[in-house]
């Protein structure tokens, strides 16, 4: 992509690419424009920096991603002007009430917002309304969607990177530093910053009651960039212990025989009457929760209640069930009457 | 403690303790006063009501806890009024603008606000000068606090119970809902609500870049209500496996040797060059970050910069240190080329 001096201060010249040409590390000029790619389209999205999306497909991201398609697109010297800023921010679990208040004002501040298209959704309108640019990929994007987000604070503009949750937990954070670093840039010429969120762990735990009061480990299913064996080997650790453990990405069309693999190792160290939880689509408008124990775990696996959007969260050997609230003792009651 | 038929309305009665004899269900009532003990005393503090408060050590809550100090306060047989309601409110690491918008909602909406001191002098002033009382005690303080908070709900009051970070880790959620039932009350009664908060695990975290990113475990090495036999069976659980690990509680000055028995036990399992982030205080004015190694750890127990504020991290084979910042990959460059 063309590069062009910084002294050009043409402010109507758009790129279509995060290389803008006119875009200069100033705020003032706010009427450059920098679209790249088609934001707002599901499926159609290119970007023209940094590769393509693969297409979407609900059965997970491993089908379609060959080393081909996802080629490193434009590097730090590709760029001349100064770089604007690189946030990461956790959105929490949905809804605007769950974000914490710098979230807001990190994504108020950003000029772009970059995402996943359902994560894109959940940011208030008054903020999405305000940015220069949306781009947004549906699932299966974040490779290409994050060297977009970093091609364009190399480009000079402020970008924030959205998830649910936190950038920490199975995501955002640290793909993009790598990333960064792939294309010969650090984090702190752009700044880079993250913005912490309520996990998955902790939102789906207090839909349930108070079920992670104790130690407590999260785990994913997906062996999308894990192999199984690995999942199987920390679900042999961790079970025999006290943790209480919370299961991101249970189930999927493709893997489901990773979720009773899981169920068996957990029945082998826990007694089938552990309590577990079930949340399903957290602060969506189908969120259903549901209490019910190891045991039964195994049948519920081709329910509607146990999807990708679930969270499951499974007691350890003091956890009870009281009110259909699951509850994990800290150990107060061995030293203090009540 | 003296009860009182629910048809009295004086408005003007005040009550030493939480079975206020002039607290309706009705909210239209908002010149009774409610006061239980000495509500900003740090160290004088003794709730009428559940029990008296330890006195303040930072030597750890072990001391002085014996089952007679502790005693079983009102019942829900005490009470005559409807309940309010009881909500577990997590504040994430800190500063204001940390916590979700959820959180502070319900803040402002509650009649009482009880919690540890640290954590009340965090919430934002123009929520507790709403409240109609506050409640805090020094550390150590948590049953006999958490009681009060119960017995003001159960006498009819909105309350909310404050904790940093979130509510279900090692903390709140879970202790309220044992005294709850201890108390013959049911959760439902009081509408108990949790509102999560970003841990420090994933705060922290944020500050050291992107460590957490793959699976992940959190311990706390406080033997307080946990034998340490437990927690060195989980750390040696853990620590051959490629899990991150959050350490909550890592050195208190009566618990030197945890923190000892830790690093002894994580270098048995893990490199000594594995990256280790520090975060001390986090979100306070002396908040201070440091990146070093697992072999150099142990020798940092006796530093300033681990205490009890202190959360540490360690990465796993995978982490790597680049720009000052903890990443841990994901397992994206085994599949893209980036």
């Amino acid at each position: 992509m063309s590069t062009d001096d910084t002294t050009t201060t043409d402010a109507s010249t758009e790129s279509k690419c995060g290389a803008s040409e006119a875009k200069s590390a100033s705020k003032a000029s706010t009427e450059t424009e920098s679209k790249c790619g088609a934001s707002t389209t599901e499926t159609e999205t290119e970007s023209k920096c940094g590769g393509s999306s693969s297409s979407s497909s609900s059965s997970g991201c491993g089908a379609s991603s060959s080393s081909e398609e996802e080629e490193v697109g434009a590097t730090v010297d590709d760029f001349e002007s100064e770089p604007g800023r690189l946030i990461a921010v956790g959105l929490g679990p949905g809804k605007p009430e769950g974000m914490t208040s710098r979230a807001k004002g990190a994504l108020a501040d950003a000029e772009h917002i970059v995402g996943y298209t359902t994560y894109i959704d959940l940011v208030p309108d008054e903020i999405t309304d305000d940015a220069e640019d949306i781009y947004s990929t549906p699932m299966c994007g974040e490779v290409s969607r994050t060297e977009e987000a970093i091609d364009r604070a190399l480009a000079g503009n402020d970008v924030a990177i959205v998830g649910s949750g936190d950038p920490n937990v199975y995501a955002l954070a640290g793909l993009a530093l790598e990333i960064l670093e792939s294309k010969g840039g650090t984090a702190s010429a752009v700044d880079f910053e993250v913005v912490p969120g309520v996990p998955a762990a902790q939102s789906c735990g207090a839909r349930l009651g108070a079920p992670l009061v104790n130690d407590t480990v999260s785990v994913s299913l997906s062996d999308h960039l894990t192999p199984m064996e690995e999942i199987e080997s920390r679900l042999h650790a961790i079970a025999p212990e006290g943790f209480t453990i919370s299961i991101y990405n249970p189930w999927s069309r493709k893997r489901r025989e990773n979720f009773q693999r899981c169920c068996e190792i957990l029945l082998e160290h826990r007694d089938p009457d552990t309590p577990v939880g079930i949340v399903h689509g957290a602060a969506r408008d189908d969120e259903e929760t549901l209490i019910t124990d190891l045991g039964t775990l195994p049948e519920l696996g081709e329910e509607d209640i146990i999807d990708m959007t679930t969270t499951i969260v499974v007691g350890n050997e003091d956890t009870y069930v009281w009110d259909d609230r699951m509850v994990t003792p800290r150990g107060y009651e061995t030293k203090y009457d009540y």
